[in-house]
């Protein structure tokens, strides 16, 4: 465990340090200060980190996929900086965002940008599999584009299921991890089948990780979350929580506080007092254990994909990754 | 010139054939309507002409260099919807613009698919040069969000200077056309020296495109342009003949007029009246013969960077190219 730690702590700073060098530019500086910015804003780099695990995992070397992990990780902010917009979030790892902190012009280009220096660092990826790897990046661009797309639209439905749910957080979230994991697979030349493993394995992954998320909004200490608790209750969102209150619960006037967020597409007044009544709402129905025991779920299957891997320290340090995520509280 | 507008109508419609496969995928409806609506609002397709006919001139065939014109194609499309947000554009080619007729996030995430939708259509490049190729591309989607950067800041700053303004358009417009044109050649698998032809030809097109494009938003008719007169000067924007006006004009009353836009930023009032006492002033002073005497000289040297490309109807393709895109009323 504590190993597995040491690594990610070393692979986490050589990452910084590449990073580092895509942000030496100073000009625009409307453009290349706002991304040094949200760069340097204290990312976890859980991406760059599953890039370069998988690579490992499929016979590779960190180095061999540290281009490419950096460009996950640039693709991965440009999604946080137009998400932040389109939310209308303020804060984003307990800092102002960029459309607030400059302005809306300012984000929209700044997002721009970083998907363009995205694939340059991709591009410098050394392998005789890159043009499969600009692919799966590729549509991994597209398809997050239009899981975000789905996840706007659910806000304004008032009859979104888990099913429709779960589609929409696969392109929005699994996606860009199932992406990182492919491309770090590829990295290492693997073939067909180890990659097929790898691609479910960070499938399942994806989807442990948004139930996660969307628990950790109204169950987190807010000061740990960076950002505001209940935002996703304010905004409308169609999180697991909501939608599995609606399936389960009869009680008259419980359903119709949880109905009218739907309706209302968020909650009206979005003060701690209704968001933590909706929290006591959620525990008193199991919606709360439903959202663990999914997510235990989705990492157990995650799990399972790994039987192509060979036993060792990497195909180790995979399991510890989905434990050390769906561990986090922010 | 009549044969060689056949074949640009002929090129055209082949790249529109293969632009509406792009857009088939029904949802979600959000990101895919709109995207629809941008593609077939009567675009020119001036860039991808540009990618075949230099492919050509370069040895290569059209069906070469087809799906790297979509691209670009796609990719324009892209600076368009994203521009027309930071410009607050209502109308683009006499339409509603997506921000507009849908809304700002909406646009935003449409802009964002058009630039993986452009990458995936690169990649269906069937080319030994393809990784150049890409290189390029993305070189070319970096410099155009740095060249709108500049546009942007510009707005804001009353000391801009003609040479900081061309360094921008070369990088917001020329870098676009210049793209196109070694895109296109490399499709063709030329050489360095080619190359460098092809690329100095787009660079000098590029610059006179845009100067046209600030004389045409005060010269032209607003119901041909697709677009508001005047709306550079309601919107601030550094354009040629603004930076010219104030280079030359010594007339305390004339010269404090020119000047109040850029103190203001834009037009304070923005009618009509006001936009053509700017535009008599820009008369009384030669700036619009100034203008003119500028894209002939860009369309010059373009013509004489062609050196090293063999005589014949490709050649003389490029440089009726050029002669249509100046002779341009919209």
């Amino acid at each position: 465990m504590t190993e597995h730690y040491e690594v990610y702590k070393k692979y986490k700073k050589r990452v910084d340090e590449v990073l580092a060098g895509a942000i030496t530019k100073k000009h625009p500086e409307t453009l290349y200060e706002p991304m040094r910015y949200i760069l340097n804003s204290g990312g976890k780099r859980i991406r760059p980190m599953l890039v370069i695990s998988c690579c490992e995992a499929c016979g590779g070397k960190m180095e061999d996929a540290l281009n490419a992990s950096v460009a996950i990780e640039l693709l991965h902010n440009f999604t946080l900086v137009h998400d932040d917009i389109m939310d209308n979030a303020d804060k984003r790892r307990g800092m102002e965002t960029i459309h607030k902190k400059w302005n809306q012009n300012v984000a929209i280009l700044c997002g721009d940008l970083l998907i363009g220096v995205a694939y340059l660092y991709l591009l410098k990826t050394k392998s005789g599999k890159l043009n499969e790897i600009i692919n799966i990046f590729t549509e991994g661009v597209i398809e997050v584009c239009e899981g975000q797309g789905y996840d706007k639209e659910f806000e304004k439905r008032d009859d979104v299921t888990l099913y429709e749910y779960k589609m929409m957080i696969s392109k929005k979230t699994a996606k860009m991890l199932e992406t990182s994991a492919v491309v770090g697979a590829l990295c290492a030349g693997a073939g067909d089948e180890k990659i097929s493993s790898i691609r479910q394995y960070a499938a399942n992954i994806g989807i442990a990780f948004q139930i996660q998320d969307d628990l950790l909004d109204i169950n987190a200490d807010g000061s740990e979350l960076g950002k505001n608790i209940g935002g996703d209750l304010v905004e409308g969102k169609k999180t697991y929580l909501l939608l599995k209150a609606i399936e389960v619960i009869n009680d008259k006037q419980d359903k119709s506080k949880i109905e009218n967020i739907v309706y209302q597409q968020g909650l009206k007044s979005g003060n701690m007092k209704d968001i933590l009544e909706i929290k006591n709402i959620y525990n008193k129905y199991g919606i709360i254990e439903s959202a663990k025991k999914e997510i235990e779920h989705y990492t157990g299957l995650a799990d399972e994909c790994l039987n192509t891997i060979p036993d060792g320290v990497y195909k180790e340090r995979l399991r510890w990754f989905s434990e050390m995520l769906m561990g986090r509280s922010f």
